[in-house]
């Protein structure tokens, strides 16, 4: 089954994220309270080993939470982190990382927000994190 | 006061960091279970508004949090994030950003650490970010 | 289909939490790293607006994790919380509570888990609050 | 220095959570952003060694916190806590224990606080936990 279409207002917020870029992460599909970005394991991203930093792993699952948020606000709104726990379970090692993010209750003030990393290798999926947080909405700045 | 110098197998720890290198981070000082970690804000690390993302925030707070439970460590040992949560306050706006990391309470088996994201601007400094955590000993890789 | 049975160890590590009993909770099931429990809405767990008090939600839950994680564990083993999180998305309203811990990846130095409370009114399930946390496996005081 | 005395409004709002009573647990001080909290070691709070359960040190951290945030808000509002992280350093054991709350950042819409759990034995004093949460104002219960 094919990822649904990423409304156009997604698409444009999540090009206007230089971070993603850098991490050379892409938004895979984002609607209905889920999204998922899709990144490799740049030369740039790692830590000390070699493995991906957790701030990789951070960076796409927050920013897939943030997206799931997103899908469920009307045009104009934008939604920022509050704040977001991470449990880090292996190293990211892989061919490519996939965050999964979805929203567990969505609110007016406040979005609760899941996401889990996975590792791809081939075939192979391997969890390497998950996520707990809270999003805002916010208004755009003018 | 000057900073005390940094043990070198802790900078060199922190110079294999490659994520560090893609933030233009510089490992300002680190021991005594303290750390402090420097970064500008690069036109490659922003959010759609052009704030710094919520990854740049976590990876220099969590990495500052590593090398303060790191400095406490005898020589060979190594230290991953088993865990962390960062409440973000503002924005990341600034000239620049200072982690503090700091060890709360240091641990044969888990240390649980602390840090602060400071933005500077000029002689103003405001914290954008508060992050608590838990790193853990590792056995470096053969 | 009926839970299984509670392995006695399991059982009797339970019955010694007093805090269980003063909030009338029920261990229901634990076994291959999924634990279940049950508490009332005592009148002496609240808030000042009379529903559950946040400590009542992260006490089931936070235990419903510790005994999904220790039911992967050799006999002798005893477990301690290292660190939680949780985000409560609804008051604690209902005629009873339910805990569901479940491990997310154990180990051997540290286990990765998550909980869900729901409040039950008749037929109706509502969850109000998800944890995140680690375990730690611990030796047992002599 | 005595403790200044604390609002009629927050003594009341603390009278009214019997989780506290059932904890043993005094409101000691809240004003101005921090707020304390004093409670024994009972004997129906204890985890299954005998040291206090987790949710004593969580239930007492967090309320600190809360009333911490309320000491800063206007009268007639009331608040809730959105979400909070508790990492535990020691088994909870001593005399009693003191839960100190502060607020890190207010807000309008959310407030991040911070608190830390001590166990004191004498003039012995260790501190067993520390929290980083998230409260948010609510309009109090027609």
């Amino acid at each position: 089954m094919p990822d649904s279409p990423i409304a156009p207002r997604l698409q444009a917020s999540f090009d206007r994220q230089t971070m993603m870029a850098t991490f050379g992460a892409t938004l895979v599909s984002a609607s209905g309270g889920r999204a998922v970005i899709s990144a490799p394991l740049l030369p740039g991203v790692r830590q000390q080993h070699g493995a991906g930093h957790a701030a990789l792993a951070f960076g796409i699952g927050d920013t897939a939470a943030g997206y799931a948020a997103l899908s469920l606000m009307p045009e104009g709104r934008e939604v920022m982190t509050a704040e977001i726990k991470i449990n880090l379970l292996s190293p990211a090692l892989g061919e490519r990382f996939e965050a999964v993010g979805e929203v567990v209750k969505p609110g007016r003030r406040l979005s609760v927000v899941r996401a889990e990393v996975v590792a791809i290798t081939g075939t192979l999926r391997k969890t390497i994190a998950i996520l707990q947080g809270t999003m805002v909405p916010v208004d755009p700045a003018p």
